[in-house]
């Protein structure tokens, strides 16, 4: 800094170099593409001098969702994103922002890429041995292998030695959904049965069910892959442990099977479980998507979702729910392709993420879509946000899943025949949302489409058009059944504590 | 709380009460009246238990939003407002509103009314020396004033004493704007030459520019009349401290002056100085409103605004010139009847204020509307609560004074024109909106009124309309000059460093 | 601060103020006279430069006793205490001096002494009212009344309304404990069977049992006198609250007195029952005072120390039982004139609070001697401080009440026999110390006076001799039985959650 | 936990198993070895229930000291130390221990050994080719590979390759310090030119001069191997970094200068410079500590404890000078066998790991003595922990180096000639102690030896007695020249702002 100093003084007495243009040139060197934010006095300038220098500025419409579009852009880019707020309140409001993601923010250090660190050999060995003994194996691939870059080689694992594999929400597209190694459609089935599970980069949390007995055999056997020490031997005891770069440790994995080539039978009664079981529930689904009856319930949505959606697409998501059965069909083919509500189960992350994957295809100039699918509830969080994605005119196809409330809602006649015994603060389920609620008006009120559709049919057709325009965004508010649930799960009481 | 315990488990062996009912029955005893929130495992129970215990229970859409409503209810009835949120990223969403008012919050405890307490005899009579003794005396009606419920006496104490007055933004309304002693119009040069400044539970915060020169004069000799004791002493060193209540405090002042009967000279040359100042800055402003080109500018807005506002009505006001000019033409005649952003400048509240307010006027059923001024950007905050607005039907009438920006904007042309030199995150001003952003559609999606004002005559025709109709919420989007500001200050420097 | 720079400035372009020097003068001109720390790099200059200054510097061993110091000096002189440590581990030692008192520390804004608040004439007649009508009223004088001057007034409301009162641990001495209305020593019955208890600056805290059943009649009346409203309250429900400055409203109550006259008989079946008990309760006490047999118990030590006690001295203690029983036998005399460990039971603060006061009476020169009554355990915490006491050559008189342990200890024989049993580690309890160490010689190692007494006689002799020399320290150690124990109470279960 | 308590309750129906027994059995799961505290109610119990399970107690005198002991057994054993206090004041004042290590203490959670993860071989090959193309290479060997246990490997890396190494103040003993390419001597030459740095577990923290010139070469590679990567690229921008376990990052060095062998040339004109330096200061050196004057200077008395130091003791240091000296001179010949005040330079450390220590020796029966050297002023701070070392009868040999102050003092009659110019609280220099302290007698006064001595031949002959007595500890008084400083430095400013 001191050397910018010395330049731009020696340039003459009278320029000068603000502390801006200081703060601006300094993200520049440890290379910040954007900034989001919301300026206001005496952050204005900053926005100015780093628009100056090359580095992109976002106004948001308020500090929270502009901190979960800077920790997105982190994410997506493996570079720091930086969130402009102002002091006081403009701080207060970015706290969720940073306390969702451990993102690199203002005022926050940055630094080099880190250096890549390997296991023990011996400890390579010991899980190579492991895995060549389990009878019932299981793979499990986190956000951390995302992250880690390393989409090759678990790929090449996965297909050497024939094993099936488990994603989590965002480690989705680390290898496609449709390989046919993916047993995500049994996937109750396989976590409770496996003997040895490798997790790469994923934590045993609540989505994971902590590792713990009903969900998982008592003895089953953790190998444990991650960057992180504090992560290793949480909430259950590792039979192995291997402590590196994930991509690395992929790779020194990969070269204990190169010498010693191995792969775990096709035609074991393992497969053979977890086909069978990948085959009724996936015929339930679909059983569930085929009704035809109106309002439509979550699976024939997703499923004609599902058809229209590009392959290279980012898909972004948040809502109870919507976000949990949309996982379930949607697929991802590309590692570092979803983005969603995540552990800490935040709502109001959406429009921001999908804003910062938006921003990144544009300047990349890949053509790749953004479909951010919402609950109606979690879109209230952060909806205004449409000013912005109209502002910058980024193609987002947002979906709002709509029943009318939280988790679930009234139609229009059984909410007026419920006003009818009092107050809406007295009477009304604190889950109920307003009925009929016209969210697309909120896209077109900023010049974007709006599209409000009851039926398969309207929703095909809002989705082709949506998808066909490539300049502008959209919102389709699709009504569904206000009282629709998931499929019936075998874990339910589990299921519920989710969020 | 175990009485209610015992008194439900004598009804019978399988009665059980829950954990949330117990918490219900608590915030009932605590004379709750309203519960700000948003439901989510494992609150909701909370929420419905409430409202068996006759505790309104309103939905929001972000807790930002249902916090700054909680602290509103709080200082509009005395008693505490609670606000309702999910652990986790519910709770960090809602620190904004908990740092932005001493809001009695969830998790917090309450407490009996506190005692009265009451200044020094012997302080009582200094300051009433100090008064008599003024050649240029000044009052200052602050926020703590309203709280204090000190209306009454402040106003004999104005009327027995012919003292001028000035009211801080909140406590506008203590005593009616249009009274003939407040000196509001002349609000710079009374601070300025004042040299005997009496403060009521008003703050020399930057609002009251520290109390320092040249804002005032070095020796201007300050009385603090203060419930805090903390806040007395603050950044000057005042002549005389009156540490009570303010109510109790100004009432000890009276029967001072009732002893020795005293009043200031109506005809002195400091309250002919004020009167040509008021009289010369009214002008200024009527030409200002007055003037006939379009798009409209601040002042002719709120001079339309003001002739049709009602009396008793609530103002809740946020923006930058928005609530600083609407400040000085909206009048207040009742205190605690405006809201606004505050000490801490804080963006987001005025829809959780508005929707307090409007719940409070409902419950209580006098008819009172709630008008709440937003500068366009200050909206985009938590626009999204519309939806709770018209989802409870709340007959509030939203007003977005619109330049299509922070502090200005372009128009529509300019905007178009500047997209020709790159990417909108590389040229846009950092202040800039979308320009003729459709805010009235945001309400029209909820099935409230809304209407896109240009001229005198439409918004005269629309806010009639919407005071007319007493039963439902309008949204009225006000366009204005994209580069309209204030009049000229006397301090602009000063000025700029508001937020 | 800057009318400093700038006075110093115009002395001469050479001249330049130290950060050091500006801190100093800070200090002073919020009339700071002493500070107490341990200097190092870079805060040994501010050291200095407050000597030249005229503030008083005291080196201390540790941080945590420097910090106590300076509560202390706070406390007695009402002034700020400053306490100086470098960054880092010192800061972090002096943070149990910080929480052990609201003390005005080192970083610490200073302010103007606050103004006097009244409570409401109406609540003052309530409280009267309440009192007149009481059948077994009692005062209790806590620290507050000492700390807000209020002797005078409190002694005058006893006497004219011939009220019993009690004083808590730092209340003693705002009346004499010799005072005939004093009921000290019935102190349990007393709390126990009071209708009526007027509570001056005196917390209901575990000292007072919470003002709760069973030490307390369910239905007493509150009378809370307090200048913090959120101490109000607290625990119970008061009767009556009477918000303001203690000796303010300690006159107003007097005034209501004066008007109507009124005092509560002296021959009241109330005043029997506590005059009864004090004299069973003294005989007990003195029959245990009187026993012969050695080692000596607690109240033969303290009976010989409380014959010759001079009567302006300061009586500084720690320790469990060695504080809790002198506190019941050495009488003080004189208000703010007994500091001990207070509501938080801090142990490690006697001999920081002992240097305080001795500063304070030389400097001063009221000839008055600081006694320190230390438990063995307690003295352990800073004993290093003797080395301060002897530099400063501070005539403290420090009697460590050493019975070998934590509550209680061994004898010598025993710890060497227990120690054939295996290593200390293993074998010795927890709560033994070293037997009959030898903790006088830690005061003749820097030139004071030491005693190692065993027998009465030992102890009167060597508390002559200490008395008699006013110009050097003295530490007299007196070895007690080790398993002595405080005589029986009534509410044993209670009395142990003391610590 | 859960096993214990249903194994517990199987044995009987009365049989409870309190709170305190299974804190107790958890941490006795955890391998805890040895608790260090201060008891009070309620955590007494605890202790006594440790001692059943086996867990050593060490009761100590502060809970500061406490704490500090827990932290050295945690790093000597490598299993978690535990601090076992009263909550409040008690937690408070162990707030330093924490602060100064991250040690493992009470309510701490303990884990699993961390697997071992080694560093990317194409990084370990870099590595490599940096050293091989060195110029001047140096090692610099920091606490953190002794924390490794990497010694071995080290101590072949050194010879194999011929380098030059430096320890860092806790890396001392590593290699031991007399090892013929211990460069120690010539330490600020070393850094100052060599052109390629291995730092093994050593962060650029102030002890080595944040890596910047000019205390180093501008171009300076540095080769960071450490197991932590947020320590990578601190303070310069590394050459190369090898992330991973030191011991295994070692052996992955050593296999590559297997492969292809490489050493550095014994007659370069590197190695030659720094051979001259150190034979010149040492020299210099030598000279300060043959000086016969009195009274001694810091070199002799550091000349004639090394004459005597047994090879395998525990050597332990806090102070300024007396510990920045006696590091040069008192030589280390075993890995983690010195403790000092460390990076954060906190005073008060020194007795709590000395006790660790001796109670370790004590418990291997290993014979080993430990010699804890402290400044005067470090003293201070924990002084009374004499009682502790003598109550468990450890075999310590406290050497106090006093100078009768803090870096400086006054000699007897300089103290006295003040003394007539005022008060000492206004005319002492704030580094002054009182002069000529009998600090033995703090040691005598509880049954170990003492020994004041002020010649070289005093010195020589008590800690020959001391040495030879094995069951007692001992304290040596060492009245040094009260002026005293170290040897002219290069760079005299930058050390002065060590602590």
């Amino acid at each position: 800094m001191s050397e910018t100093n010395r330049a731009a003084r020696s340039d003459g007495d009278e320029e000068q170099v603000s502390g801006a243009e200081v703060i601006a040139q300094a993200l520049k060197t440890q290379e910040v593409e954007y900034m989001f934010g919301i300026v206001g006095i005496p952050v204005t300038e900053i926005a100015v001098a780093a628009q100056k220098m090359g580095i992109g500025y976002v106004g948001m419409r308020n500090e929270q969702a502009a901190c979960y579009a800077a920790s997105a852009i982190g994410y997506l880019t493996g570079r720091p994103g930086v969130c402009l707020v102002v002091s006081g309140p403009g701080l207060i409001h970015a706290l969720g922002g940073m306390a969702n993601a451990n993102m690199n923010c203002w005022y926050t250090e940055c630094c080099m890429p880190p250096p890549v660190s390997m296991a023990e050999t011996s400890a390579i060995c010991m899980a190579a041995t492991v895995i060549r003994n389990a009878k019932k194996p299981l793979l499990i691939i986190g956000k951390g292998a995302a992250y880690a870059h390393a989409e090759e080689g678990i790929r090449k694992l996965v297909e050497r030695c024939k094993l099936p594999f488990l994603p989590t929400p965002m480690g989705k597209g680390v290898i496609p959904d449709n390989h046919p190694n993916c047993v995500a459609a049994a996937r109750s089935r396989a976590l409770q049965f496996a003997d040895v599970i490798v997790l790469f980069g994923a934590r045993l949390n609540w989505i994971l069910h902590f590792g713990l007995p009903p969900r998982y055999q008592p003895d089953v056997k953790f190998i444990q892959v991650d960057i992180c020490a504090e992560e290793l031997g949480n909430n259950v005891k590792p039979a192995v442990t291997l402590l590196g770069d994930i991509n690395a440790v992929t790779k020194q994995l990969l070269e204990q099977f190169d010498k010693t080539p191995w792969q775990y039978p096709p035609e074991s009664s393992w497969w053979k479980t977890l086909r069978e079981k990948m085959k009724s529930n996936e015929a339930t689904s679909k059983e569930l998507a085929s009704q035809k009856s109106l309002p439509m319930n979550y699976y024939t949505v997703f499923y004609h979702v599902q058809e229209q959606l590009p392959r290279d697409c980012f898909v972004v998501s948040e809502g109870a729910n919507t976000m949990d059965i949309g996982r379930t069909v949607l697929q991802n083919y590309l590692p570092r392709h979803r983005l969603d509500a995540g552990t800490f189960g935040t709502m109001g992350v959406g429009l921001g993420f999908a804003i910062a994957a938006a921003i990144l295809a544009k300047a990349r100039n890949t053509g790749q879509r953004v479909i951010c699918v919402e609950g109606d509830s979690a879109f209230g969080f952060s909806g205004m946000e449409v000013e912005t994605i109209c502002r910058y005119n980024l193609p987002i196809i947002l979906l709002v899943v709509n029943n009318n409330g939280i988790y679930q809602g009234f139609d229009v006649d059984s909410w007026k025949e419920m006003l009818k015994f009092g107050d809406a603060t007295a009477v009304a389920p604190p889950v109920c949302l307003l009925p009929n609620s016209h969210y697309e008006q909120v896209m077109t009120a900023f010049g974007g489409k709006g599209y409000f559709v009851q039926t398969p049919e309207e929703l095909q057709k809002s989705l082709r058009e949506s998808l066909a325009d490539t300049t502008a965004p959209s919102l389709i508010n699709i009504m569904i059944e206000p009282q629709a649930t998931r499929k019936a799960q075998d874990f339910h009481w589990l299921t519920r504590s989710k969020i």
